[in-house]
């Protein structure tokens, strides 16, 4: 097990930060590790917006949750699929930008792509991070608190800090739930699968001090109801295509 | 500069690989670093598809370019967000899975979270490694070969190997263009950061005895076209919702 592997085990999520903000440099420093990722055919569709404004930060937090720690961690970035640059060259070269559900997808993985090796660089440093999709909960609002252009799509929020808790790891389905040989396993297989965890996962809820549920339980309570339905028309007026 | 963040830095994509297959030990070490990146509200919703099979590996490395890399390399995966799991457990439940575009988008990424992680900790023990968006030319194509049930949505795959060459760092944009603080820039400021961009990138081609052509001619050329058009399609077939 190398130190970069034992960083990623290492991670928690992290949501009480103390007071000191990330420096600069520690910043930019996770900002170029996040570029180092792959991106597709070199397009680099992400950007990342360190948002430093009181204000700006106390909505962004209201309408996360509320989730105080978007306003009290040491730096707070939103992640966004940045096809900006893109329609801007083309404009520029006078020809379409041909916006495609794949080019939508291509900048959710492009972004995440870097986002995860820039909150990896940050938890190598030392700090606690914590990816907040609780942005999605209103893009509309986020939109005018950033004052986003034409092709610029917010995916989600990512706080990192000095740490100021320090939580038991939550378990991971077992890796047969996951890694599979040539084609996907049988329904019962993967409730078989399924099963062993929902007891691991009460397990860790009774040893957090949360009240005990299932994993099944907490998925299906999540899952049956609908969630976020104004994203598509969001991303849509934003210059997406998403059929 | 840790190790961590030393090892993102040495990433480059691999496009030749030695004969040598990973060991399953390495594939179980790099799969359970993936699953330790954070997911959202646990829903852990992805897979991973090791392909071994020759005739499917073949049909898949046709279908991506041809790229012969998908066969030729030490391991090959297909990386799909996984809602199957949750599609199981809400029906066992009697109660709907509502498939909305949010679950769809943490689908995507969760499945990149754990996918850099995991392609992350391949390289940390020495693998190189290159992920295929190629896929997506068919993805009809790459669910009929693998059988994929309703709920599962491959994105990408994902090659791993020992390393047959040892390519010159592709540059990224300024750190300007990436890192922005509470909004995005300017059109103006944008395009001068990729002027001083596209001069890189050409340089960098020539030093690779590529074409020479700057960052924008490549990303217009490729972005003024349209793509992959049948994949809302596909995945509202496999039960996705993407309005």
């Amino acid at each position: 097990m190398n130190d970069t592997i034992t960083t990623m085990h290492a991670h928690r999520s992290i949501r009480q930060y103390g007071p000191d903000p990330i420096p600069r440099e520690h910043i930019e420093i996770a900002v170029r590790a996040g570029q180092s990722a792959a991106t597709s055919s070199a397009v680099q569709a992400y950007t990342a917006i360190h948002v430093t404004d009181p204000d700006k930060l106390s909505e962004l937090a209201e309408l996360a949750g509320p989730q105080e720690k978007v306003e009290k961690c040491g730096a707070f970035f939103v992640v966004c699929a940045d096809t900006r640059r893109h329609r801007l060259m083309c404009e520029r070269a006078n020809l379409p930008y041909e916006s495609t559900l794949e080019r939508f997808l291509v900048g959710v993985i492009d972004a995440t792509l870097f986002a995860q090796n820039m909150t990896l660089a940050l938890e190598s440093m030392g700090y606690g991070t914590c990816y907040i999709g609780g942005l999605r909960n209103d893009l509309e609002r986020v939109d005018r608190i950033l004052d986003l252009p034409e092709g610029i799509y917010p995916l989600y929020g990512l706080c990192a800090g000095t740490k100021a808790q320090h939580p038991i790891a939550r378990p991971r389905l077992p890796i047969e739930s996951i890694l599979h040989t040539n084609g996907y396993p049988s329904d019962e297989d993967t409730m078989n699968a399924v099963g062993s965890y929902d007891e691991t996962y009460a397990q860790y809820l009774e040893d957090r001090g949360a009240p005990r549920a299932s994993w099944s339980e907490a998925m299906v309570s999540k899952l049956s109801r609908r969630s976020r339905e104004e994203l598509a028309d969001y991303f849509t007026r934003k210059g997406a295509s998403l059929t």
